[in-house]
């Protein structure tokens, strides 16, 4: 069933111990759309300027994504640079330009408004709860947002996750949200503010997922080459819907829906951690579901016993 | 089948964000043995001064273990205290006082010598050499060590893991010892170095378990109270080579020793969760192995997919 993924195409500049790239095709909506698009059909709603190459459309087209709601104006694409620490744990940015993406007012192509599954990514909170309030038959819809919004937009992104069924969200924003330095006890507040599902994202220490009744923790991936981690946790977030929508996820029969979400916090670790293996998107040209679906068994291989 | 365990015992201080002790029964052969006391017969070799307290012996004892092999002489017994950062991943040591413990020579009881298991605990990697090669019928030896002899003992070191069948390290000092960044590259070049075995313990992210030709990792156990994570590493040694004792680990049948590592990884970190959830051992006084055998099942539950 359909996904339908709100936020930034972008351009970024990455510099790793590995390498530098001045200029490459980025941004959180392009990332998970195109870990999504390996498990389901993915529609964009996004905005760039006119400098937008033809040859990055071509590749989300290649990968089946819907660019109706791929808006363009007037100006010049969202650009973010940054340089990575040498064991890649943390970065600085160097150049944040908005762009046409400061002025970005979501549109929903009609086509788009059946859609049962949404990813609202960081964004403004009131533009997130927009969004979410023209999907009328929406099955299950969440987002992720960041420490800008939490700390200075409090209010309005408490009232916009009040209605999202998951809030996907990293150690430190969840501890930053819930004002708890106790991951248990965070998730416990955060539960209450109206998700019933949350996944705590911890870099390359993996995942962990939390309902009211229940958690579940996978490791990261110990990949042997780390290239660029950027759009890591974007990956995460495409392999994690991706897969839900793709096995038509409901709240009804939670019996069964209780294993399909960790399965699905797996896909998105897999996701992840393909996303670091080369820079930018550059590992989604090659990368297959076979690949994919052998890396989800090695997750079960080694963290079984 | 009897486990022989090599190191400190002593006192320490400690305040973490939940409260502050003075003085009180530590050192990490003290709470090697306490987590192994569940699992199989512990034998302890280490030296205390004459201000031990006769308490301190009886809640050793209390847990079977045998102390023949404490050597107590006159002075005082080895003292250390630290302090807490507010999220319990960082201390400062305050005080480190060797007392008697710097002279230790290892000295084993005649009835020890033929005891299977040996783990030798981060003291001077030439005395634990010397200890491996007193014991003619161990069928699993190993031990830890510390960035000091990494870094200002390392000729003497190697020398010493060579004989070793597993190797307990953290993240940190699997890094300096085979000056990799990457964890698995580094634990390539450290199952180069002898051990068959090589354990990870990453703190509150769990535990990686390397061989040759498979890896096993455990995501940490979510404690909703921290109060006090010394001896938290140690306790999980115990756990690990106390399970290996009970259920007779020996390299011969390998296919059946992989899933036993693996278990032992977890009860590993079964041990160190409880560990931290009292000051000091106290949490010892009062667990039960069906505390322990439950936590597992728990673990199973939060990691299986």
């Amino acid at each position: 069933m359909s996904l339908v993924v709100v936020g930034s195409v972008a351009y970024d500049g990455v510099e790793t111990p590995h390498g530098r790239v001045e200029r490459m095709l980025g941004g959180a909506a392009t990332y998970i759309a195109l870990a999504a698009s390996y498990f389901t059909q993915v529609r964009v709603v996004a905005v760039v300027g006119d400098d937008f190459a033809q040859a990055d459309t071509d590749l989300l087209a290649s990968r089946g994504i819907d660019l109706e709601g791929l808006e363009r104006v007037h100006g010049k694409t969202f650009f973010w640079s940054g340089k990575y620490s040498d064991d890649m744990n943390d970065r600085v940015t160097l150049a944040t330009e908005l762009n046409v993406f400061a002025n970005f007012q979501p549109k929903l192509p009609e086509s788009y408004r059946n859609a049962r599954y949404l990813l609202l990514v960081n964004i403004q909170p009131s533009l997130q709860r927009n969004v979410r309030e023209q999907m009328k038959h929406v099955r299950l819809a969440g987002g992720d947002t960041m420490n800008f919004w939490i700390s200075d937009f409090r209010e309005e992104l408490l009232e916009t996750i009040k209605r999202w069924d998951f809030l996907l969200i990293n150690d430190h924003e969840a501890r930053m949200l819930s004002r708890e330095t106790n991951l248990r006890k965070a998730a416990a507040k955060i539960l209450d503010m109206g998700p019933h599902t949350l996944v705590i994202k911890r870099g390359e220490f993996g995942a962990i997922l939390f309902r009211r009744d229940s958690y579940f923790i996978v490791p990261g991936y110990l990949l042997e080459n780390v290239f660029d981690p950027t759009g890591a946790g974007d990956c995460f977030a495409g392999g994690f819907i991706g897969y839900l929508a793709e096995h038509g996820f409901s709240l009804e029969g939670d019996h069964v829906s209780r294993g399909m979400l960790s399965r699905a916090v797996i896909y998105g670790s897999v996701m992840g951690s393909f996303c670091c293996e080369r820079f930018g998107v550059e590992r989604f040209r090659t990368l297959t579901r076979e690949e994919i679906d052998a890396r989800f068994e090695e997750f079960r291989k080694f963290t079984s016993f």
